[in-house]
């Protein structure tokens, strides 16, 4: 029997090639098998990024979403649905590595910092070797582009998701130093109030799809809220610390 | 008269010299200044990362604090001696910069994200361009190492100093979903304490030095107080979500 492979959650950064780090890219190149999460009919923002890395040989492996909105018939549900998708991808990963082969599961940003990586990593690191290489998130890599200095000295920084509910996300603002609001999309009209409403709306900045090759910056009130995808985030910066 | 030189900001991650990015490598050789900020008689960690990937001829500005406490003798305060230092500093980078070399200013980890580069970018970066290159954070390189994934779905998370006083930090970390607790060092007792008064000591982890050579991971009840290190921080995962 082969030694048993490795699941390698590979952080890749935020959208540009380059802001990839050494070691993830010398584990990709390493890793018989290289998968990634994809939306149906979609190449995947991570795959992008490493696109240009692979080496022969390597087997290629889409792990293609079941779902990409949270809406669906009744009786299923998306949680169902989703945790059904994630079982089933776990087992599919555990077969190469069961079969000796490592798995490099590549990651847009992070790994553990909102990554769908996580939800193999809950089914597999207990039976298998896991490493994790963190990569640059999506904010830092927000904060760059916008010049946004995000925390000074002893400041906290909230990171939330535009999900939450107006008065839920408006007290956790209210109390935030600094602040991240992820996940815009459809919730960007919400977002925009609650900024608004607490008087933030000119410290805030906004940018979509950070670090990529189609990234945008605009100004909060000029947002087109019909046009903000979900890859979108908002950075509300702390107060400048004069040093 | 020449060009003005680019003020780089320029994140090299959070220890393990390879969690440097491909970008911050190749601005790292093209830079002819590389600045980094170090205490009195240390070599500095960010200096330590990237000092094998110097390239000669490269010109080496150690940007040496004035001091390491904030306890001064009066009238003395620790926020007018800093406020100097990162004044004259600023100078000293911009003599270079006017005379057209452009100034690498290397920073652990990211350079918005508590990095000491803020204060120089908030000095220079109206005068000159600034160019900020995103690095992996010490909190990203702990849960990678801790084997911990961060945060869930539409979970918030809270990024807190252990500076802050108790009452302010149990508030605080009462309120978050996850939570990452930085600055410990002298203030580790404290934060323990708060953690043990919210039941969240037995899902908290411990780290010191993530990533560098000499990092540890120690069960929370078993860190001591008096030895732990400034650069150790703590991690409360979020609650798991099956998925």
């Amino acid at each position: 029997m082969p030694a048993r492979g490795r699941l390698i959650g590979l952080g890749v950064g935020p959208g540009d090639p380059e802001l990839i780090t050494l070691k993830a890219l010398r584990l990709l190149r390493e890793s018989p098998v290289v998968a990634y999460f994809v939306a149906k009919g979609k190449k995947g923002n991570a795959f992008g990024i490493i696109e240009d890395h692979l080496v022969p040989q390597q087997t290629l492996m889409p792990l293609v979403y079941p779902v990409t909105t949270e809406v669906l018939p009744a009786p299923m549900s998306y949680e169902q649905v989703i945790s059904d998708f994630y079982d089933a991808a776990s087992v599919d990963v555990a077969a190469h590595l069961d079969a000796g082969r490592d798995v490099a599961v590549i990651c847009e940003g992070d790994p553990f910092f909102y990554g769908s990586y996580m939800y193999l990593h809950d089914r597999l690191a207990e039976r298998y070797e896991a490493q994790v290489i963190p990569g640059v998130c999506s904010m830092l890599g927000g904060a760059s582009v916008l010049g946004a200095p995000l925390v000074y000295r002893n400041q906290s920084l909230s990171v939330l998701s535009g999900v939450l509910p107006h008065e839920d996300l408006k007290r956790r603002l209210a109390d935030a130093d600094a602040a991240v609001i992820m996940k815009l999309g459809r919730n960007f009209p919400k977002v925009r109030l609650v900024l608004e409403e607490l008087g933030l709306a000119e410290r805030a900045l906004y940018v979509e799809r950070a670090t990529m090759a189609n990234q945008k910056i605009v100004p909060l009130d000029q947002v087109d809220p019909a046009s903000s995808p979900y890859f979108s985030l908002i950075i509300v910066p702390g107060e400048r610390w004069q040093g």
